[in-house]
Formats: structure tokens, sequence, C-alpha cells
């Protein structure tokens, strides 16, 4: 998740070849479109905030007056689709050789990882923003790296491994990131 | 959802019986214990905000001026158990006989027979405050009666008839309230 801190007014245009279109809002789009055409059902959680302070205006009118983002405790998406449970991180990638691991926190590999566990779909959804390449990575393939850092044995992913190890998921109109098909592939490798 | 709105005082200890707490909380509380003891992955969602207005007094400190509830899109928790993808909402019902339909908000109702039709598992876990009783009941036979609201024909459900149809949810120790033993009846109803 990004949280919407101070951001330089540059990073939107880094990437010229997708035009500034952030990831988080093609998928949005895409959930959308997939709601409406009745093909899953998949939400963007809201950002959770601690609210300390309220006041009202007026009767059944709350004004926050005084609120701090929280880190979440999950990751941004979850829903269903042909049954079964789908929950996901969208992560953007600015490396031109290698992924930080960093990038995800713990807490969400966690999770991911215990999603797997249940029987659900549980991944990372990358876009490589230097390439204009999008990968649906496996939380599994992902966790020899977050295995490997936590021993203090690597930092990051090599780029090359990603296009190797993940699903690549290609750009289009509608939906604009037809990742579901990505998933398609995920279902069937955990029915085998 | 309960949006925290001004209420009055009174209200946590209408219900003597439970001693004013609240079905959240109860809930809550068990999704915890189904997470540490690896049973289910069941979340309550953030309570989605508006935010109008960020100040930032340090770098990376944001702090929330203005903001303000938002109606939530879809229902308070969701997650996974054995697979299945599960979705609810909590109610609260002070009613000595019925329970007005129009506390389920239209897109609530709508979103949990869409995750039916995905083959998921949708309800809603119902406290009736004046019996001390727990219900779950399947969002099928919820349905029924919202279409005859819709229709004008009716505008509440007779607290009888969730005795009836829903199925009865008992109030434990560890967790405190043992809801996935429902789920488990509509999974096998599911499987039919």
């Amino acid at each position: 998740m990004n949280l919407p801190i101070k951001k330089k007014s540059t990073k939107k245009n880094i990437n010229m070849a997708n035009k500034g279109v952030r990831l988080e809002e093609i998928v949005n789009e895409s959930n959308e479109y997939y709601r409406v055409n009745d093909i899953a059902v998949i939400h963007k959680k809201p950002i959770p905030i601690q609210v300390v302070k309220v006041s009202y205006p007026s009767r059944n009118k709350a004004v926050i007056k005084e609120a701090y983002y929280k880190v979440p405790s999950t990751t941004d998406y979850n829903g269903i689709y042909k049954g079964y449970y789908v929950d996901f991180d969208c992560k953007e990638c600015n490396g031109l050789t290698s992924f930080p691991i960093k990038n995800v926190h713990d807490h969400q590999v966690l999770h991911l990882l215990s999603i797997k566990k249940h029987k659900g779909i549980a991944f990372l959804l990358i876009n490589l923003l230097k390439f204009n390449e999008y990968y649906l990575l496996d939380i599994d393939d992902f966790k020899q790296y977050w295995s490997d850092s936590k021993l203090g044995l690597k930092k990051s992913i090599p780029i090359k491994d990603i296009q190797t190890l993940g699903i690549k998921i290609n750009i289009g109109y509608k939906p604009s990131i037809d990742y579901l098909k990505g998933v398609d592939q995920l279902i069937e490798k955990l029915n085998k």
C-alpha cells in the first residue's frame, strides 16, 4: 500500500511509458469492470485511520478534526473469484536490476502466507516501472527471497527472477489490467 | 456497520444480560482467536474515511485535519475459512418482536448476494438484544424479506422468523462467539 505521504512532484511522471497511471488506479478500474460484469467481487480495503478528535457541528454530522494514518494489518485487496478467496497487494518497482524485499512489509508476507495455507490465492502484483511490465508473483515464490532476507542473506530480488518466476500480465483496454488471467494459472497450480 | 456517530450514553447498558459488550467487540476477539489458532483468517475492514485536509508538521508525519466518515461500500468482515471466502456484517436488534429491514443497507444486501452467487459464504450475524441470542442468517434467507420490503409489502422481519431460519450461535469463552460453527452448516448447505 502507498500511504499518501508527501511525494516529490516528479514521481508521477518517472515512467512516461505508462503515462503516469499508477498501478492501483488501473487495478481499481479493473476490479470495477470485474464487478459490473459479474466476473469477480474484489475490493480495495479502506486505508486504516486512527481517529483522535471528532466534532459535531450539527446533528448526525461528524467532522474528524485530528486523525493519523495507520499501517494496514493486511493487504490492500481481497475478494472472491470462481469461488476462491483472492488476496494481494500492489507494488511498484522503480529499479533497473532489483526489487528491494523490504518494500513488502513482514506482516503482509505473513498474512499472504497464511491465506495460502488456508487454500486461498495470495500474490503480489508488481509493476516494473523501468520495463513497463506487470507480473503476478505467487507469495510462495516470494517466500524464499523473503526468508533469505530475514537471515541476512539477501536484500533484494533480481528483476530477472521476477520476470522468470512471475506470471506476466498485459495491459489492455477493458479491463485495464486483466490480472485474473494470472489468477487462473494460480488456481490451476492450486488444484494440481 | 455502526458508524461512530454520537450515541446516547445509556445505549451501551440497555442489555444488562450481556453486560454492554457489543457484538463487534466479541466478533473481533473471536477473529483474533481464529487467526492465532490458525483456524481462519477473517478481519474487520477499516472504516472508510474521506480525507479532505492533511498537514505535515514534520517530515513523513501526516496529520489529518479534516475528514469525514463515508458509507462503506461493502460489509464489515471478510476472510477465508477452510478455503471458502466468508463475508458478513454484524447487526444488533433491539426489538421485541421484529427486526427492521432497513437496518441492512441495500448495497450490503446486493454485495452479499453477489458473494453468494460467486460461491462464497454470505450472512448476517444478528444479536437479538432483548433475548440475548445470536443468530447467523444466510443472506438467501434474508433476501425474501428484503425483496418484499422493496415491493412495499414488508418493513421488518418477525424475530421468530430469525429464530427459526437462523443458525443459533452460542456465546462462549474462547472464542467469545464461535460463529464458524454456524459457517460449517452453511458450507454443508453449499455443497449439497
